[in-house]
C-alpha cells in the first residue's frame, strides 16, 4: 500500500513553524508496518494544492492531507480537493449543527467563517471532531483515499490515531507483523544507553535498537519485525523478552516501557500507596506541580506546591528559618532540606519535595554556577537532599529541575516497594 | 524567483528523524525575501529521487537538495542527479585528493565507498566542505540551478550559510522587498480576527494577512510585498501602517507584535511600574506561575505562587474561609476573589492571582461543566473574578486557564496605563 502526506500552510514553508504532523504520522505508520513513500509541503495556494492533491492521488493508494480547514478565507484545503475531484461543496448539516453547539456552550457568536468549516465536498465522507470544530473527511479521488485532517496538532494526532490509523491498519492487514516499544528513561545519558545495551540485538535476533533524545527524557526504541508466518503472539512474545532484559540492564533509569509519563508513573506509585505529596519550588516556578498534577486524577495525591520565588516567602509563608537562609544562601542543601519538610507539615503530606537553584541567566550572590540545583525529599522518616549540576539554557534548568524533583520520589517508592 | 527544497533519506519518513534542515532553511530564505515555494520528502529509491529532481527543476529557479551523498551504498543522489540531467558521474579530483587527506590526518584508511562521494554529475560545479567529507555539488538541469547537500545537520547548516544563501542573495538583488509582522492575540478566536480584519488587505495594498491557531494563542501574520523599486523604508512604512489598524481593529485581545510572548509582555508592564506579584493557582498546578516566570528576570515582579489543590490546602495553608469554600464551593467567583486576595496579602504583593476551576475529566460535586474555570485579581482597590468556559481537554483546558490568570492582569496594566 502506497501512502503520500502533504501538509498545507505557509508557515511550514516560512519557517515559523515545523511540521511535527509529519513526523508523527510517520513514526505511527512506520509502526504499523506501513511506511510513508513520500511527502509534500505546499503552499495555501489554490493552484499548489490542487496540483499536489491530484499528483499524489494518481500515484498512491492513500492520501493524508494536514492543515487549511479553519475558518478562515486562506483555509482553502477542502474547496481545492473539490476541484481535484470535480464535485461542488455542500455543507454537512450534522458538522455545522456540532459548531453551533460547540460555540453557544462556550457563549460564542457563531459567524458565517465558523460555518465554513462545515463546507465538504460532495459524496465525501464526514467523521466528528471531538478535538476541536473542523471535521475529518475523507474522499475519493480516482482510485486513491484521502484523508483531510486538521493542522493544529492537538487535533491531528487525536483523529489520526482514533480514526485514521485504525483504518489502515485495517487495510493493511496480513502485511509482516511489526512491533515497536519505547523505553522511556530519565537520568541516563545516550551514551550510557548505548553502552548498557551492547549485545542485545545479538542476543534478540530479529529486535532493532534505535535512540532518541527527547529531553530531559533519553529514549530507546525496540522495533520487532516478524519472519514470514510469524504469528503477532510470537512477535510479541520476542518483543517483551527483549524488552525485559534491557530494563534489566538499564536499572532504575528506565520509568516507562508502555507510553506513560513520568507524572503518571509516579501518580500510580502514590495511590498504590495511598500517599500524598506536597511540594516547596523556587527556580521551577511552579512547573514540577505542574508536571505532578498533568495526570487526570492528581488530587487524590498531590495536595499544594508553594513556590517561593524570593526569599521572603521562603521564611515568612513557607517557613524556612531566616537563619538558615543567611547562613547557606537560598540554593544549599540544608535550605532545600528544610523547604521540603516545611511543604510537607504545611500541607499535612505524607512526602515533601523542594527544588532550589540558578536557572540563570545569571547567578547570584553565593558564586555557584548556573545549573547548579538541590531537590529534597522529605518523609516522616527524616530528609535528605541531591544536588545537581544541569547544563544548557534557563528553560532546559528548568525542565530538568522539574523532572528531578519528582524523580526523586518515584525512585524512593521503588525502592521501599522492592 | 521559485525556490524548491527536496529532502531525500529513509529515516524522514520512518519517523526516526524530523527534517530540521528543512524548517531551518525554509527561516533563512524567508528572512531573504526568498520564501520556498514548496517541499518534497522522498525515499533512498533512485525512480523517487530521479522524478522528484525533474518535477521540481521543471518549474523552479532553484531547488535544494539535502542527502544522500555519504560514502554507502544507500547514498544515490548524485547518481540520480546525473540520470536527472543526461549526463556520466566523473571523478572531481580536488575532492578525491581532499577526501585522501581528511582520512589520512585521522589515521583512517581510504576505501572505495569514501571515494564514491567525490563522484559528481559531468559538468556540476564542485564547492569543497569543511565541515565535512561530501563535497557542495551545484548542477544546472533545465533553466533551474540545483544544489545539493549533505544531510548531516552541522554540514548542510554550514554549508547553506557559508554558500548557498549569499548566492541565492545575490540573485535576488533586484527582488521586492518583503517583511513579515506576526500579531500574537490571547481571548478572541482566529474566526473573529478573521471578521475584525475584513477588508484591511483592501485597504491596505500589498499587504497579504494569514492566520494561525498556536493554541492558547491566535495569530495573525501580515506580509508586505515592495512594488518593483519601492525601497525598503517604504515597504516598512506601509507594513506599520497596516499593523497599527490590524491592532486598532482588534483591540487589547492583540498583545503583541514583535514575537514576544505574554510572560515577557507582563513582566515589562510590571517591572515598569515597580510592582509584584503573587499567585494562588488550583487547576492549573503551577502552571501559571510557570508561565510567569518563564522569562529571565522574572525574580524582580514575581513572588510566590500557593497551588492550593486541595481544599484543606485553600483554607488552612492559603487562607480562604471556610464558611466561603462551604457556602459556595472552591469553583466560585467569591472563592476565586478570596484566593486572589489572601496570596497577595501572604507574600505582600501589589497584585494578587488566582484561578479555581475544573480541568477535567471528572466535574465536581457542584455539577458545574468541565471546563467552567474562574480567575481573579486583586489589588489594593480591591478584586473581581471573571468566569470562563474553556474547551477541550484537560491539557487544554489548564493551558487555557494558565494564560487567563495572567492575561486579567496585563489587561489591567494596560487600561491603567492608558
Amino acid at each position: 500500500m502506497q501512502i503520500e502526506l502533504i501538509a498545507t500552510g505557509d508557515e511550514l514553508l516560512n519557517g515559523t513553524i515545523a511540521d511535527t504532523n509529519g513526523a508523527f504520522l510517520c513514526e505511527r505508520l512506520a509502526a504499523l508496518g506501513l511506511p510513508a513513500r513520500r511527502g509534500a509541503t505546499v503552499r495555501d495556494r489554490r493552484e499548489d494544492i490542487v496540483l499536489a492533491l491530484r499528483t499524489a492521488a494518481a500515484r498512491a493508494d492513500v492520501v493524508v492531507v494536514s492543515g487549511g480547514l479553519g475558518p478562515t478565507s486562506d483555509d482553502v484545503t477542502l474547496e481545492c480537493a473539490a476541484e481535484a475531484a470535480g464535485v461542488e461543496l455542500t455543507t454537512d448539516e450534522p458538522t455545522a449543527a456540532a459548531i453551533r453547539a460547540r460555540l453557544g456552550r462556550r457563549g460564542i457568536a457563531c459567524t458565517p467563517n465558523n460555518l465554513r468549516q462545515a463546507r465538504v465536498p460532495a459524496g465525501a465522507k464526514v467523521y466528528p471532531n471531538r478535538f476541536g470544530t473542523a471535521p475529518l473527511v475523507e474522499l475519493a479521488l480516482g482510485s486513491a483515499r484521502l484523508y483531510f485532517l486538521p493542522g493544529v496538532p492537538r487535533e491531528f494526532r487525536g483523529l489520526a490515531e482514533e480514526i485514521v490509523l485504525p483504518a489502515l491498519g485495517r487495510l493493511a492487514a496480513g502485511a509482516p507483523v511489526r512491533r515497536v516499544r519505547l523505553l522511556r528513561c530519565y537520568g541516563a545519558a545516550e551514551s550510557h544507553l548505548d553502552h548498557a545495551l551492547a549485545g542485545l540485538e545479538a542476543a534478540h535476533p530479529g529486535i532493532e535498537l534505535g535512540y532518541r533524545t527527547t529531553l530531559p527524557e533519553n529514549h530507546v526504541r525496540l522495533v520487532a519485525v516478524g519472519a514470514a508466518g510469524e504469528p503477532a503472539s510470537a512477535v510479541e512474545a520476542r518483543l517483551s523478552a527483549a524488552v525485559a532484559e534491557a530494563r534489566r540492564r538499564i536499572g532504575v533509569a528506565c520509568f516507562s516501557d508502555d507510553g506513560r509519563g513520568l507524572p503518571a508513573l509516579l501518580g500510580e506509585l502514590l495511590v498504590a500507596r495511598g500517599a500524598t505529596v506536597a511540594l516547596a519550588e523556587s527556580l521551577t516556578g511552579g512547573l514540577a506541580c505542574g508536571l505532578l498534577t498533568d495526570p487526570p486524577g492528581a488530587s487524590r495525591y498531590a495536595r499544594m506546591s508553594l513556590v517561593a520565588y524570593v526569599d521572603e516567602v521562603k521564611r515568612d509563608v513557607l517557613g524556612v528559618p531566616g537563619e538558615l537562609l543567611a547562613r547557606h544562601g537560598a540554593v544549599s542543601e540544608p535550605v532545600a532540606r528544610a523547604m521540603a519538610e516545611r511543604a510537607r507539615a504545611l500541607a499535612r503530606a505524607d512526602f515533601g519535595l523542594s527544588c532550589t537553584g540558578l536557572a540563570g541567566p545569571e547567578g547570584d550572590a553565593s558564586g555557584q554556577p548556573v545549573g547548579t540545583v538541590f531537590t529534597a525529599l522529605a518523609a516522616a522518616s527524616g530528609s535528605r537532599a541531591e544536588r545537581h549540576a544541569f547544563g544548557g539554557d534557563r528553560d532546559r534548568v528548568r525542565a530538568f529541575s522539574a523532572h528531578a524533583t519528582l524523580d526523586a520520589l518515584r525512585r524512593d517508592l521503588l525502592e521501599a516497594a522492592g
